[in-house]
């Protein structure tokens, strides 16, 4: 039993923190880094990306639209192909500001409203993989395991790996249940830990309205930016490990 | 007699655009493309960068203080590191644009205020240089004779270009007339043709204040946002190629 | 018959100019001045305030999404009370520089994708009417008869005024032809200006899929940001001025 | 014994919060609310002013460098035309988002770099002072005694209070002990709130290097920023309120 656990990080601007990097980046093993999209600039990346050298946490790229005022939560209407620009233009600031770490960044994870979207739209996530492909052909995907975000990078011969939610309830079409919805959110990292070791004992995952379903995942998704994020996320590891999980950044499982 | 024409281009904005990029495409050798901070954003550098490809016109990245509001020409107050990160993000997220096109950006080019700081402020300049060296060896600096970017980009072991200015006047200790004064602007094509003709057939460039000096100069700077701009360009070019003077990148010559 | 003309002007940012304010603005009566949203920022605002003061052009507020890369033409999706805050930020922004002219801004015409969303959203158009009505009493709003913009400005006393294109399309609905559709855009200003003769001495639009409508208008919108622009609008009024209309701002006719 | 505390608030940014402006406005009288230049937007501003105005804190507003990247904490080089026309574009903002709650701005107080800079430089503080005069002449100016700022504020005929600093060692001249050097904070609450009680008493301020100085204050400037802000500034309230000193905002005394 080993798995990645993974988190959005470098999410401040300017003068302003978003969660407590330095907490998590000694639980994670791949930190997601926005870089200049719907968060981060310069300074912020390699503050981020510094320390998640420093502490052996492999790196990724969190892209997601160019919204800082709405943290890249609202779809700002746009053409594919310009999506994969701008996917394109914030990978490229973050693996620059990489080399003066120096440190290779790994992976892209879309954040947020982009995410989503990709996750749904295949022009998106084609155009999306098509970038990520054409500007490194090392680096992976990390998507959602069945979106088209998945179906879009296997296409386009991108390195694929998927991450489950630690802290996000299932539905058995394999989606998550929607925020505001009973079960969406699990709030107890006891209640977390217990059904992320059933899953991976058993390759199955409980649902809220139904029997247990085949996911597949290579990384577990912890959120960075609540007040409970690090008790939640600490809490987590902690019980996989006294069950004999142990820890590695994705690409190297 | 063998030179190049570098301009500074994909200077737009969103809806907005800087001078005529196609018609400057033309008649340039180099492009020196805004990478977002000065100026543009991942669609600007796009649209330049594939037209330069299309036409031939090999790429840099022009760098510049995040400040498009003042396009770039008023100094930021940033420690150098700051300002080697910063500028890293820009070189960065061009290369990355470059790569959909495809076309590999050559060399770096510092924009207004950013460049005048770093041509005399040897930190400056060794930050700038060392991001180049970081990011990509085989990056080149495009810099002016004798300035701190001269310098520190060859004790960083980047390669480096010099440039002159068709449209500017000389003083004898080699620097530029200060805008505003008389002799700054050279506005007659013809007046800058005889001017460069002179200097390309004895490496001896006329100044305003005594005998023409010494310049090392593998490239002339057109200016590209400016009405007459195009003008310009055209005449000095169909002047020197009727002196017999040959155009080429200069990573080529 | 009487009627005013009004425009889009002050839609720079920085060192980048849109279309030419100073040759409509000897044409139009009104001015629609964008406040820092889609387009402009202080000085912009200033320099559009003060030659529409010199010229005694009446001036408007033009709000719009907060968006310059995509130049408020794209929606980006909040809760009609943030977009009430939105447009009461950029109004009170342009209000207190026409201070410094001074000049006093009159009414409000929503801009772009903002303008569209208001006309067809009772709730985002009451947002925009509760924030004008707060901010001054005395402001009107400038609007497309029979849109939401208009029911929820009357609905909130605000003053109303409509106005109709000069150089586009309409449907037998009171719609627009949508752009792209034939019929969409009247490129002729002598076609533009005899649609327009036709209806200020009627009151009935002529359209394309139909007999004329039955139309309320005190404005007539030219549009300031195309290539032909200025001299579409220099048509229109030269024909209209030949035919006996007369000119004035709407608040005054 | 009667005075005024004030504090910087509303200084976040789309999700990013900065100090706790809840706790803080228990204990003010005056809130110094960003306006959109170097921290806020619409969003932020109207939170903070309807929670100023729920809870009975006069509201004034906090402008600066249109800087978010820096905080306004750069001096960004600008005309002192450019810097009024700046500064009023973001009290208009503040003042018609203020009309949504509904609550009156009842001054200006320069941030950061701004107001250093205004402090010793006499052509921005008129620049200032003529905005705040244009745009409503009921607007006060909150300034340190013996700046430029006050000065300029005077003569333009614009109300002008003064203000103190609770953590910031003083000088014999009547200037703040820079940062960075021994004495420049004060971090202990009792040790600040003892220099006050014994300003408040006398009218003379302890300076670190000679006998205590004669200063006007209407107001105790508290931070709202740092890690410790509401406990100095609940410290120092209990304090004065414990030696007979009443709060009330510095228009009202």
């Amino acid at each position: 039993m080993r798995i990645d656990l993974n988190a959005d990080l470098g999410e401040g601007f300017g003068p302003w923190r978003m969660g407590d990097d330095a907490a998590m980046l000694d639980l994670v093993n791949s930190a997601n880094i926005a870089c200049g999209g719907h968060a981060s600039d310069p300074e912020t990346m390699y503050t981020a990306l510094k320390l998640a050298a420093a502490k052996g946490v492999a790196v990724g790229a969190h892209p997601g639209f160019n919204d800082r005022e709405g943290f890249g939560r609202r779809v700002i209407p746009m053409p594919p192909e310009e999506i994969g620009r701008m996917v394109a233009a914030q990978i490229g600031a973050l693996m620059a500001v990489a080399r003066l770490v120096p440190v290779t960044v790994r992976y892209v994870k879309p954040h947020g409203a982009l995410g989503n979207l990709a996750a749904r739209d295949i022009d998106v996530a084609r155009a999306i993989a098509a970038a990520v492909r054409q500007i490194d052909d090392r680096l992976a995907i990390l998507a959602i395991s069945g979106t088209c975000t998945e179906t879009a990078a296997r296409a386009a011969g991108v390195p694929v790996y998927s991450e489950i939610f630690a802290d996000r309830g299932y539905l058995s079409s394999g989606q998550l249940v929607p925020r505001g919805q009973p079960g969406a959110m699990i709030e107890d990292a006891g209640a977390a830990a217990d059904r992320l070791i059933s899953f991976l004992r058993t390759g199955l995952m409980p649902v809220i309205d139904g029997a247990p379903i085949k996911l597949a995942a290579q990384s577990i998704c912890v959120h960075g930016d609540s007040p409970g994020a690090v008790a939640m996320a600490r809490g987590v590891r902690a019980r996989l490990e006294a069950e004999g999980v142990t820890f590695a950044a994705f690409g190297e499982v």
